[in-house]
Formats: C-alpha cells, sequence, structure tokens
C-alpha cells in the first residue's frame, strides 16, 4: 500500500459483521464472555489423501500487530456506524486470547479442529475473517504442492507463478507454502530475502530477442554468468536455440556451469527427447532439461509416462493460484461459551448432514501403532479425555457409525500446540527448513494408500464417544427448542 | 510483513531472471538501450465478450516506490549470484521508463496492448512480473464481477470473499476491482478505509450461539444498531429464525430499520419464497432477503429462473478467487529494440499461430459509429499510424484475413494512455467512483450480443494492414534466419 494511503494497518482486515457483532457484545457488556472458537474445513483440497497445514507464521505477524491506528479509529468514526463509547474501546483493545494450533508442515485432515481460539468473546470475533483469508490459501498451496512433489519423485521442482499469483501476498505467502509442501526454490526473489528460500532463474525470450538471435544472446549471457540454462525456443527449439546453446557451452567450457536448457512451449514429449538426443550427441550427457508452461501434477505424469525426459520442471499458474481448486473452505465456528459462569458447548445446525458443527472444546489425537509408527487415524476428543491414558481406543466414523475399529499398542500425539497465551507468543517458530522436513517425514507415517494422486483411502478422523454423545444430546436439544417455538401470541 | 523481517521494499517483488538479464544488459553496456514491451492476453477471461481493465492504480504505487533498499541491497550481495560493480548499478537504479496503458474502468480485449512500457532495457525488463502479477489478477475480478452485475440487474451486489481470497493482497485489491465491475460494497474494513468503498455486513451465526437462541440474538442486535439484517439460519430458517426475526421488528418498530433478513444455507429457491410469504404476512413487505452461499453469475441466474424472492447478493469465494478461471494470462513482450541507432522490432516465435507476437510499437483505437456511438471493434496499428485521419477503415481478423470489413463516418479513440514519462508519473488517476462510472459507461457502448454472459459474439480485435505486413516481413526474416543456421563447422 502507498503512500497516498493512510497508514495500512491490518487490523481492520476484517468482516465489517465482525466489528457489528462486537459493538452488541460491547454494548450489552458480554464483549469478555469467554468463548471457543474452532476452524476446520468439511472438504480435501483436491480430494487429496491428507492436506498440508501452512499460514501460522502470518498469523503470528498479524495477531502481533493488532491494535487499532489513530486511522483506523478516525476512519471507523467516518463511518457513522459506530458509537463513540465502542470506538473508545476498541482504540484500547489489546488481543488477550489463547490460540492453539496445527504447526506448519502438519498434516491435517477434514473435519478436525486445525486452530482454536479461546479468550474474550470479542478478541475470539474479531480475527475470524484475517485467519481463515490466511490459512485457508497457504494450506491449500502447501497441499498443492505436496500433490506435486508426489508426482515429481527426486526431480527438481520450481515454482515459477509471480506473474499470475493473486496480487503480491498470494506470489509470497505463496511461494513459503509451496516450499513447505516440498518445492526446490522460488523465481521471487523477494520471497528468497524475506524467507531465505533459495532463488532460482533462467532468463527470458526478451535476451533472445534483444540479440536478435539464439547463439549471440547465450553467449552475452554466458560471459556474465557463471551458471547457464539457456531458453532455446525463442525462435526454433530443434533448429536454433539447441544448436546455439550447444555452441557456446563448447566455446566457453569450464568457464561456465552450463546446466542445461530450458523448454518453454511445444510438445514437451517430443521436443524433450529430441532435444537430450542432441544434447548427448553433443557429449553433453549431464546438462539438464528444464520445463515450464501450464505444468501442474497431471501433466507432469502424463510426460513422466510418455518417458518425456525432462529432470527439471517450473511450476507457475497452476500450482500458486490452486488452478483446479481456487479455495480451501475453511469455517470458524463457536464450539462453546460461557453462561451463568458455566461453559456451556453450542452448535450450528443445518440440513446438510455435513454441515452441522461439532460442539465443545476438543484436542485432535494423531494415533499411530507403536509397531511400525504408522498411521491409524485421527480421534477428536473433548478437551478433558486424554487417550494416551487408554489401553484400547475405540474409533468410528462420525457420519457412518457402524464403521469402527479398536486399536491397542498405539501412540496419541495431540495436533493443536498452544501459539499465544492470553495474547502473549509462547510458541518459537522453527526455521523454514525444519518445517519443510516435518512436512516430508509426517508424510514418512502416512500408508502409501493415503498419499496416491488419484482417489486415495479416505484417512480416517473419528470421535470420541464422549464427543458424539455431546453433540447427539446438543441437536437433540436444539431440536426441542425450535419445536417449542411459539410466537403467535 | 512484520517486523522480524528486513524492510519489505516491493522492489525485489520480481523474478530472478528479470535480474540475470539486467546483469547481463549491464556488464554488456547495454543496460540503457532503448527498448518497448507490450502486456496482452491471447485468451478472454471466462469466455466473456468483454474484459475490465484494472489494476492500474497498484502499479502506479509498485512504480512510484521502485528503489533498491539498504536491505534489498544486502541480500542480493548475500546470495553471491550478481557482480559488485552490477550491485552499485542497482543501488543507484531509478526507473525512468515511459508508461502507456489502458485506464482502469476501460473495456479491453485479447490480442491487443494493454499496457506498453517504452525506456531503458533494463528499466522495461525490471518491472515485467510484479506488472503482470497486478494487471492479471485485478483485471480477472474486475470481469467477473462485471459478469455477475449483468446477471444481477438493479439487485443489490456486495462482495464477502475475504476468509477465501488467496492472502491479504488478494481481499484488498479484488474488492476494489470487484466494486469497478460494479459490485456495491464489500465487507472488508480496510478495503473500506483504503479505498472508500461502502462497507456492507449483517452478523454471524456466533452471535445467535452467543445467547442460545434467535430472538434472544436479534433483539440485543437489534438495541445496539439502527440498521438491523437478521440472519435466520444458524438453528431453523422457517420455525425460528424468521418468526424471531419478525416479533424483534414488531417489538423495535420504529426504533430500527428492519432492512431484511440474510439465508447463508439450504435450498435458496424454496426458502426465500417461504420467507417472503412470512416477511410479507407479517406486514415486512418492504423487508429485503438477502442471500449468501457460494454464488456466482450462474448460481444467481438459475435462481431469478426458479423465481427466488432474493433481493440483496452476498457474493464470496466464486468471485474474489474467480474460482471457474482462477488466472488470467497476460504475458509481456518485447515489440521493439534499437539497434546501431534505429528501432528494430522483435518478435517471438511458436508453433502455436495464436502465441506468435505482434511485432512493433502499437496503439488500439476504438472504432464507433458517429451515428449512434456503437462499437465496431478495435483497430491495432502501428505507432505512426492514426486513423482519425481517414475516411474509411478497412479492418480485417488478424489470423482469418478474409473476414473483413470497411467501415465509414467512424471515430477512432485510442486506449493507450500516458501513465509515467521518463519515469514522472503525468496521469492523475480519477476517483474510484469516475472509475466505477466509466466501467458503466463503456459497456453501454457495446452491442448486446457482445454482452451476453453466455456464447458472445466476438468482438473485432482487427490489425492494421501496415501492423499485419510487419508481422509477415519478421516472421519471413527469422525462418530464413533459422534456415540458414549452420553449426556443424
Amino acid at each position: 500500500m502507498a503512500k497516498q494511503y493512510p497508514d495500512d494497518s491490518t487490523t481492520l482486515h476484517t468482516d465489517a459483521y465482525e466489528l457489528s457483532m462486537i459493538q452488541t457484545y460491547f454494548e450489552k457488556g458480554i464483549q469478555n464472555k469467554p468463548a471457543i472458537f474452532e476452524a476446520y474445513f468439511r472438504e480435501m483440497p483436491f480430494h487429496n489423501g491428507f492436506a498440508v497445514f501452512a499460514g501460522l507464521e502470518h498469523i503470528i505477524h498479524y495477531i502481533e500487530d493488532l491494535h487499532f491506528s489513530d486511522t483506523d479509529i478516525a476512519y471507523l468514526k467516518e463511518t457513522g456506524d459506530f458509537s463513540p463509547a465502542f470506538i473508545d474501546y476498541l482504540s484500547h483493545f489489546k488481543f488477550q486470547g489463547t490460540v492453539r494450533s496445527a504447526v506448519e508442515g502438519e498434516l491435517i485432515y477434514n473435519n478436525e479442529p486445525i486452530m482454536q481460539v479461546e479468550g474474550p468473546l470479542a478478541d475470539c470475533q474479531l480475527i475470524e475473517t484475517a485467519v481463515l483469508n490466511i490459512l485457508n490459501y497457504q494450506t491449500l498451496i502447501a497441499t498443492k504442492a505436496a500433490r506435486i512433489r508426489s508426482v515429481a519423485g527426486n526431480d527438481g521442482i520450481m515454482e515459477f507463478g509471480t506473474r499470475r499469483a493473486q496480487e503480491f501476498d498470494a506470489a509470497i505467502w505463496g511461494t513459503r507454502a509451496a516450499y513447505i509442501g516440498g518445492f526446490d526454490a522460488t523465481s521471487n526473489v523477494r520471497a528468497g530475502k524475506l524467507f531465505g528460500i533459495p532463488i532460482s532463474g533462467t532468463h527470458a525470450h526478451s535476451l533472445v530477442q534483444t540479440y536478435g538471435n539464439d547463439y549471440d544472446a547465450f553467449r552475452a549471457y554466458a560471459e556474465t554468468h557463471k551458471d547457464c540454462v539457456f531458453l532455446v525456443d525463442t525462435y526454433d527449439t530443434i533448429k536454433s536455440g539447441v544448436p546455439s546453446a550447444i555452441k557456446v557451452a563448447k566455446e566457453m567450457g569450464d568457464k561456465i556451469n552450463f546446466l542445461g536448457v530450458r523448454i518453454d512451449s511445444g510438445d514437451m514429449a517430443y521436443l524433450s527427447k529430441r532435444v537430450r538426443e542432441q544434447l548427448d550427441d553433443a557429449g553433453f550427457t549431464d546438462a539438464k532439461i528444464y520445463a515450464s508452461n501450464d505444468l501442474d501434477e497431471k501433466t507432469i505424469m502424463s510426460l513422466k509416462m510418455q518417458r518425456a525426459k525432462i529432470d527439471v520442471w517450473g511450476v507457475g499458474t497452476k500450482l500458486i493460484t490452486a488452478f483446479d481448486q481456487p479455495a480451501l473452505g475453511a469455517v470458524y465456528k463457536m464450539v462453546s461459551i460461557e453462561h451463568n459462569g458455566k461453559m456451556e458447548d453450542t452448535i450450528k445446525l443445518s440440513n446438510n448432514a455435513e454441515k452441522v458443527s461439532t460442539p465443545g472444546r476438543k484436542q485432535v489425537w494423531r494415533i499411530t501403532k507403536k509397531a511400525d509408527g504408522k498411521s491409524e487415524g485421527d480421534y477428536v476428543a473433548l478437551w478433558d479425555e486424554d487417550p494416551r491414558k487408554l489401553d484400547e481406543l475405540y474409533m468410528f466414523h462420525p457420519s457412518y457409525t457402524y464403521i469402527n475399529k479398536t486399536v491397542t499398542d498405539f501412540d496419541a500425539r495431540p495436533i493443536l500446540q498452544t501459539i499465544f497465551e492470553d495474547g502473549r507468543l509462547v510458541y518459537q517458530q522453527p526455521e523454514l527448513e525444519a518445517i519443510k522436513a516435518r512436512c516430508q517425514q509426517m508424510q514418512e507415517n502416512l500408508w502409501p494408500e493415503y498419499k496416491r494422486d488419484l482417489n486415495p483411502q479416505k484417512y480416517p478422523v473419528d470421535l470420541s464417544q464422549k464427543c458424539w454423545d455431546n453433540k447427539m444430546a446438543l441437536i437433540k436439544k436444539i431440536h426441542e427448542y425450535v419445536r417449542n417455538i411459539n410466537y403467535d401470541d
């Protein structure tokens, strides 16, 4: 945001209705009523077998910076929508909530809490919009990146999407999420500076146009860079691009590292095989072939099936926008609130069974077998339950309850960790490399059936008996309330 | 970006290869060689009959802020990829290019330049990535918004997408683009502050959960707000939500403006008709029905066909992510560069006919009939041509040249306007309201056949004869160059 605008605090990066509700709470004197909200999504992104949690870094920044600046306050006054007393309250607002969350790089699933916010009702409500905005996008991209990594195997994969990203922040945070999900490098220099992600790039067609022919352009590039990857498709890949690259590589000899050539258009399967032959015939068997051109996990898999000779994949548009599913639908629902000094669980009903929320403050336990460390599923339990104290665990599907199993000799690991406690940051973010390594390591505990790209087995996310009973009791209670409504008097 | 990061200048918001190429130009002493680049896209977004240009505001900020900060320079040194002399050059870099562009709210089409950057080669190259990043996204959203506006007619349409946007900038700039394209308001308070867009919002399910029932929640809201729209689907729309809203509206009388109710789930066609009856029967015939739930132009059209009784549409995910096509593929190609003191036009070839670029510095002329001001098409001509001097204009399709016509009694209006001249901002952005009005007004000059949502007539974007001849001559020249390559010596 540039200078002609008032200071751009992100505290107003929230939906108007959050402030409208907080005004009601404030004027009714219940803005500090203890409440608990949880964020979760209902459907697995891309029908993938797992999702990769990302976004915590930005959420931490956002919460640490929360305060209504002078220009925020001036703007709210101008709208005329808010009372002076309420605006005064906002001007002194300081976030005091407790935030528990999955950590970045952790695997997460649908219909389990991935973040939990506990604290004064107003504080919980204020951050809903921004928290969802961040974690929806970054989790989506980290998951998409993991899908592409799974198809690419050990090949290099580079994030090249900035020019097609949905504005600046998506380019920056998206490439960080892609790195967590398994990408090797980014083309975005700013992301390199901010996050320490390795930057990568070759040159554009314009370099060749500047010199008017491939040879002069590659020669000029080689005289000014040690590492060289030449883009060979400006005029004619086979007849001009590759022969020019080979000629320059031979001339320059040890003065450059001739890493390879990049193809950005045409039939990649056919061209890559022809180019491989050209390079091999010239003795450059170590030179790699880089490809870029609307790639994603589907085209990469298809090219591999066709035995295309591609070593490094530059992935842009389809990754950075999550083209085949550009939004994750995580929601943020109240699960409990204080009434008369006691926490009471709350529910949101719907005609649609999957849309009925699961009431109560919960923890997600990742259940693995002691013997091999392999995944048995996730166990969503009320906060005061601890499956580590149990010898056997009865796990059942939250909708199809006749699908169930009893697990013994298991380990249970809690997924939600404390990030902020009463407004104070208590969690130390690991280095990005450690987050990326965690993502990789967590996938190793997962049976291959959950990891395949297409039609993976559904990973079990089960409710504890207590959690299920609590939900059924609340549904019954609300049905009774609705049945007894009679406003005809 | 938060404080633990070095200052977050956006000058490094560029692809690494831009800097790699500029290093070559600098070390070869040609960084100031005069060059011209043009941005254009090849396919109409959403197969719409027109696109709405947006993004200039952010591009102006970005270019005005261009400079390598101390931490940018420190980072570039750290990478080890760049020579000290080159880094010193960057530390003194000041943008000196001339930028010509379509203005915001203008209608634009595929295969015509929508922005032109002329100036030192390095300057043109540096800004490619960020310019595309901005205009690709914002033009996409403005166009999507115009599609939704065309279906919504005079109904209210509100942008509610922040929580599903692809990170913060997309929410902010996307809602501005949506406003240009025809939306009435946004839920994002920060966008209200920064751009003066009207903000709008009701309340969430959590308000009802806080009070435990619809009636108490609505009553509390009504006692703390003048304007009231009640969300009625937390527990049961027909049996609890609407009767509670009516009861509160009756009790509060003139103390509130009972604007209406919002439905966020369930069968919108069925529910809206039932709710309309309930409201009418209670005498609230002016109360409106607001709907939100994964809406877009297709669902709105379907609901209207079903005679759903919806007055105001809250549109989120599908708009702010351009869900059905989340990227516009604008590219930025060199069209001309100086050689031996003379500008020479340049081309990028491809096996794919549509991907061959159109060489030469160009202007886009919008041709309308003098009689009725209606569109005849766009005429893409070389810079020194001026169709205003002609009595009749021969217009032909750039690929199917046998599709042609001769236009007389026409007006010709140039689309590209000067924004920066030699690095200095010379364009004064109109107020946002004026930009929005321009978008509306421009659509009025368009025949309805170009404006329909589905399968619109293709708007003609034709090349001048001179522009076409120039392109053919260059294709021939490059083919000769490729044919004569012989590196076998």
